[in-house]
């Protein structure tokens, strides 16, 4: 064998592992799915060391599925469903990801009562679908999400539960509407309470301060989350 | 027997009969308990006819009870806490009653999104505490009720149901620290719709505009209030 | 000279005064300005006979310049800054018109107090400039104008003056940075009631209840948007 | 002289000096006024090193009228006034002082917006006047200030100014009613703002944070209450 036709096989082998190479690379890169949370503070939160989105990653990586998926956090504190509209395009479109979940509704309650600035619910309802429709026009699907509490009292005794609950039900009703799957996270949140807030406590059993998570909450939320990573 | 002596003895037999009437009279006036409705609009409406207070007068005529009680509404519209506090004294003591009965709180709630001058929790039951030493220093028993609804709809979905969830708490803890009684009215309500507001709308059932009571509404309180007239 | 002759003179007479006609007509068609008012109650009532934008027409039909103009009316009562993003495309843009006036930013304020669903001011900003700009790349000129009052009192001392004035400056500012032209038209009311208002009332000089206006308030709108239909 | 004598004579110069002082120190109790500054947080600040009621007993001191008068800060944060109306008999009236300052009305405004639970501006009157009165009536003088601002900005773009301005028109009204001396707070302030927030900042004039008084605002309402102080 002449020496032209060795280097010729390495060249040729060599091409090969590169093509391999680029056909897993290829591969792993659509494989892998961009799943983007997309919220307020407490996803904010989620996306930092012990919140609820980082749960979720290690999760992942313990169930050996850590290379299908990339888990974004798009969280924004104060946000409501104007900033959501208002930041979709940057935050969420351009990133062209394959999931995306909205968790958005607790400002659109809580700004009512603390600075005068929270959201109608018929617009509340017409911003959200107009964003549904313009993530799933960028070709992702999405999965929405009732909001959590501001007081985890039991028997709807918090003060903002009625609005709470009323947009909960605008939520349900987008879902249905546009046949997207939905987290009912306030009807799980409230029925844990139910049987776990024994002392009946404002705060404490999964939130810090009514709203924002602690470890509990953060991996209820992982929790809640996780069936839908798929 | 003379004339005379016979006129003597009638004249002295009609003096008799009016001293008795008057005695007996003056036995029903000092009998006859005077109760006062101290509230908002629902109670101003419910003295005008077809109103809850009138239907209470014309029961107690049917049952024959009607002097021994005397109905007086005390419900001025847009009332809080800090108005009844306010005229407690000219409204109610002066009046020298035997039975108040006090039912106030929706626009305590109600006013935080139409005014931004709701009433905070605490200072309503310290202002509602104070109303009720002062009226039982006068001398008169105190009832006290729930506030009734803002929105008819079923599971707890009507915007202010969270707060006014939480200030029937409050009320509910009033009576059991001054020994009160207490008409649940709320709780009354909020269970007969769960029954009968079949299509969940937000008026209609027992309410005219989820406030304000309808027949149905003010036959409602007056069935709740009945068993405390006596 | 055949009768046929006369005929066909005549005909061709008439079919050269119809051309003409109707060259002159699709001229004017095309020289015919559309001007839509896009805005909330006050631009609603406006459209109406008595409204600001009917006494323009009046206006405009007096000077000979009718047939140069056409104006509309695209305002619904309640509207905020979000509710004219929702609807710019279908109520603005598709019309295709050569100039808008956008008069908004009243009930941003307003609704604080009576919904708790007004608008952040960051929010009012940035919706504002993404319709300006989106009725721009439509083709149209864009004017922009101040909110007028929520109670006509001098000295700012009704109750929402501090925001409206500070609405008032986010559209100046708005102005500034787009170089897009202002009517400021809460400094000329403002500065009207300065000396005309002299019971100091809340309403009845320029509006009907401190809000919407009277035929004089009509007649002082239309005199501050006339300069700027050309 | 017998030393009996000496020390007789001894005897009665030191009664005779205790006496003097006994005479002195009650004449001294006696004559000292008691001053009560009856407020909310700005006035619970101004009670610690650095605030304004400090000041003002710093001057005093300097002035060599320190002996004539106690000056007791009964301030307490987040107050409107119904939390004075309710605590005027406890830290007010019980102290029984010479002369009260009443320094409220930024709560009652601002909590609209941050609780929804401001005053009502007829109840505010109401029950300003029931606080002069009781107040009055336990024997002290009463001189009352205008509320100062929440936010430094000039020109009443401050959301809040045109209803800060409508409740001092209510404290100027109640002070010609009643009449009582006036501190107009509110104006000295905002002309000195006119005069001085020269780059027009929201805060860092006279206040921290628009509200609660740095060292120059603590300054500026101990030159305004001084002059009060006799």
């Amino acid at each position: 064998m002449s020496s032209t036709n060795k280097n010729d096989i390495m060249v040729s082998r060599i091409l090969c592992l590169v093509s391999m190479a680029l056909i897993l690379g290829s591969f792993n890169m659509q494989q892998k799915k961009k799943i983007i949370f997309f919220g307020d503070s407490i996803t904010e939160v989620g996306a930092k060391p012990g919140g609820y989105i980082t749960m979720l990653q290690d999760t992942l990586v313990k169930a050996g599925k850590s290379a299908q998926f990339e888990l974004i956090g798009a969280g924004i504190g104060g946000n409501k469903i104007y900033d959501l509209y208002f930041r979709m395009d940057s935050d969420v479109i351009a990133k062209k990801p394959d999931l995306v979940f909205i968790y958005v509704g607790i400002n659109d309650v809580w700004h009512k009562k603390t600075y005068g600035t929270g959201s109608d619910p018929d617009k509340f309802e017409k911003f959200y679908n107009r964003i549904i429709d313009r993530i799933q026009a960028g070709g992702a699907k999405v999965v929405i999400c009732t909001p959590t509490t501001v007081g985890e009292k039991k028997d709807f005794v918090n003060e903002l539960d009625g609005d709470l609950n009323k947009y909960a039900e605008i939520i349900r009703t987008i879902a249905r509407n546009k046949n997207v799957e939905l987290i009912d996270l306030r009807k799980a949140m409230v029925s844990y309470l139910g049987t776990n807030n024994n002392a009946n406590t404002y705060n404490g059993v999964l939130t810090l301060d009514g709203v924002h998570m602690n470890d509990k909450g953060n991996r209820f939320l992982a929790n809640q989350f996780y069936p839908y990573i798929k």
